[in-house]
């Protein structure tokens, strides 16, 4: 293929050799970032960060190469098939990406970014808001610089110039549409899930529960999820994550020795990420048009597992039984209570990342209208507490007022200024309803095939819809010819109704 | 510092920042290297291979880098301290070895040797030394080119040019000279310890001894030598390694639940090269000449470890309480017979890697003479069997012949075009016991303080005389430094007299 490349396109040629050497580097990065999170022990970190930051150079020089502007220009006049046009597409928007931001910006926000993030460790832990404000207005203030230079490159508001690095194609308007039809209706399917949960008699499992048993549980999940473990493994860190490379996936959890669900769920969700990354189309690994095309998307794989699979109702009848060896038996471990025990939504959670399915998008949409607003210049950093206190009053009820611990404070993404991702975490979570609409209109017997544990009909699905199309179309297009329609939040709703007020 | 050396010695600063280049890029090779060792599922070969070998031309690049040869001429005449003035030395002699051959040869070194390497685990196997002729008469035609070159380049001969890039400064004069003398009295030595010893009743540790508990007292046992945690971590692998980087040791072992001897001596042993790596001199960490001097004085670190420290009568009084708490009482574990255990001289063994260390510089010595002629054309490779027959017999009294298998084809080194390596295994031997002969002199009471635990002594005299000298000096005037002479056997005699034969 390379001789043939190199006859009749060059330019693609040198494109395409190029980033077979940053898929070799990136190899090199995420091993080392995993063994960073689950291996290293805490003096290895210095020479660590000066070995990452120097292949992040090496990388950055080749991503930034002046030869690249002369050979992209002249790939696109070449024969290039769909495929590769589409990688080209890829590679383009790699190099628009690479080559957006002055180096000197980049280097202010990683500063930044690392001062903000060190002091709210401090600052979060004392609720010191007044003392967070001015390390948060120079995060601001660079953000809406990068975002600057990002809507000049791209023609995009400064705010959808940052989303599209994380969502490309996706659009503010898009967004309002899909979480303003959200807000008309989550709020009162909220209020209605707490009436009727509150009238349910749930039993609790009951701990100790060895982190022996826990890990060879969720061995045995990942097995029955299909991961390759040929092709990867499982280890412990403090923040659970899916590392690693394609060819050699590296998941993480952590356990608790009180709380099986949260290693279990956290497992599973993780093993969706990896089954996305495990099936990526192998003969084109390396170039950009075979990995994943957003992180919406690749949520969607994580919550498809997470929420539309290990958390139905049918799952149970697989799920109960394996508890039960890995644990003793208990009356909670019972399918129809241990749904309950699964599904439970948390009223008065305040935090984003302890939150349950059904009032995690509001958590995010409460911050996507926020940081909009930030980025395009609308409010400033100190209108923040006011506007997250009305919007937790009117959306959930719940009263932050003073709270900027468990309120404005409680993530790490702005303190490190990464604006623009949170939309991610619920887009996610439509698409996988929309996967699996689609999924039970092509096999309507999915649950019987699931309670007997059989997962086929689902992952060939996504196999041959999601996982080995890679970013070959653009998202829009991508889920159309997977669903049949753009996102409809329609799906999301019909499965919160179907699976928290039904019966 | 780097500021006061970019005005008063721009090329040697040049020079200087290269290397913290390279330490940081091989930094990431190391730890994916023992990540591919000790954590990698097998289906991830391929792409780490890859992105090894993309990091290894990287890396190759910059220690080829043309403008090398000017910064290193300007650099001799710049106005360098003394420690600068060695660590020049060593840059240099890292960019002579990266620039002597040509890539041509480095390839088809590669090639063959691999090929070799892979033929070799078949055909060691099937006793097939008529199908490996073949093989490993292409890979020495490549060494005898490759010695060629760098005798070229060095004025040494082919053999001592080989030498030269593990031992440097070490000739194969010196090399006849030591091993000359050990030839004279070591087998003589053999036969009268194992006639003392077949007289001796042993009693055999009776297993099976669980995993988790060796694996918990080999981690008792790298605290009570003195690694440090903190910067490093201990995990298992086929073949059992001490890699990472000086900030970040990562030791392997093997565990069998039969023998729990070799993973604990075999955990010391690592541990004595951690130890080295662990107490370079920091402050200069990434120059060459902070970093280990040669592979025999890394091997004399540990061997004082295994073999001057952990074999010793005096440390079986530490050892006994240890073993008896983690397998429970058994007679083998007092401390006489324990050492008989650990000191015991295998008549009949035919294999170096389980060879005793009485017997292992045989094993050496018969390598070295045959490989040197090899190299140096005296010998083809179908004389290698005859000339090993003859010097097992001679050397061991034992009888090799049509042993293949167990005999001339035992090792991985030569299939792997490895020549020039063997005799810093007996060199460190060496080494170590006349480290511990300068100790003894230091710290009369040294048995006495060891049965008590306190390993300072032996420790602050590596650390003062080894460790912290990296690679300040060349060998010869290193070792007379630390112990008052240069290489000197009779102290390995003495010590092997006074372990093996006195009582």
């Amino acid at each position: 293929m390379d001789t043939h490349i190199a006859a009749t396109k060059p330019a693609y040629g040198e494109l395409y050799r190029l980033q077979v050497r940053l898929h070799r580097l990136n190899h090199l990065g995420n091993i080392v970032s995993w063994d960073r999170n689950a291996m290293m022990p805490p003096n290895g970190n210095e020479a660590r960060a000066a070995a990452e930051a120097e292949l992040g150079t090496m990388i950055h020089r080749l991503r930034t190469d002046p030869k690249l502007r002369e050979w992209l220009r002249v790939a696109e006049g070449e024969p290039l098939d769909d495929l590769e046009r589409a990688n080209l597409r890829e590679i383009r928007r790699d190099w628009r990406e690479a080559n957006a931001l002055p180096e000197s910006l980049v280097e202010a926000k990683t500063l930044a970014g690392a001062r903000c993030e060190h002091a709210w460790r401090t600052q979060r832990k004392a609720n010191d808001w007044k003392g967070f404000v001015p390390n948060l207005r120079e995060v601001v203030r660079l953000a809406r610089e990068e975002a600057q230079f990002l809507a000049d490159d791209t023609g995009l508001s400064r705010y959808d110039a940052l989303v599209d690095r994380f969502e490309p194609g996706m659009r503010s308007a898009e967004l309002d549409r899909i979480f303003g039809d959200l807000k008309q209706w989550l709020p009162g399917l909220i209020q209605r899930v707490l009436e009727k949960q509150a009238k349910e008699q749930v039993a609790q499992p009951a701990g100790p529960f060895p982190i022996a048993r826990q890990r060879a549980l969720g061995l045995e999940l990942m097995k029955l999820l299909g991961f390759d473990f040929e092709g990867g493994r499982l280890d412990e860190s403090a923040h659970p994550f899916c590392g690693g490379v394609p060819e050699d996936i590296r998941l993480t959890t952590r356990y608790s020795e009180d709380d099986f669900t949260r290693s279990l769920m956290g497992t599973i969700h993780e093993t969706g990420h990896a089954s996305f990354e495990q099936n990526l189309r192998r003969d084109w690994l390396g170039q950009p048009v075979a990995h994943a095309r957003s992180f919406g998307i690749h949520e969607s794989q994580s919550l498809s597992f997470e929420m539309q699979v290990a958390r139905s109702r049918t799952f149970m009848d697989l799920l109960s039984p394996m508890l039960k060896k890995a644990f003793g038996d208990q009356a909670a471990f019972e399918p129809a209570n241990l749904h309950k025990v699964l599904t439970r939504v948390k009223a008065g959670n305040l935090i984003r990342v302890a939150a349950d399915e059904v009032t995690y998008p509001v958590h995010v949409i409460l911050r996507y209208e926020i940081e909009r607003s930030l980025v395009e210049g609308e409010i400033e950093v100190d209108d923040i507490p006011a506007l997250w206190d009305e919007k937790m009053k009117s959306m959930l009820n719940l009263d932050t007022r003073g709270n900027y611990n468990d309120g404005c404070m409680q993530d790490v993404h702005w303190s490190e200024g990464l604006i623009g991702y949170f939309p991610s975490y619920t887009l996610g979570a439509m698409y996988a309803a929309q996967w699996f609409a689609a999924i039970r209109r092509a096999t309507p017997d999915l649950d019987r095939r699931v309670a007997a544990g059989d997962l086929g009909a689902a992952f060939d699905w996504l196999k041959a819809n999601i996982w080995t199309q890679g970013s070959r179309w653009e998202t829009a297009d991508m889920v159309r010819k997977a669903s049949g329609e753009t996102l409809n939040p329609a799906h999301f709703r019909k499965h919160l109704e179907s699976r928290y007020l039904a019966s």
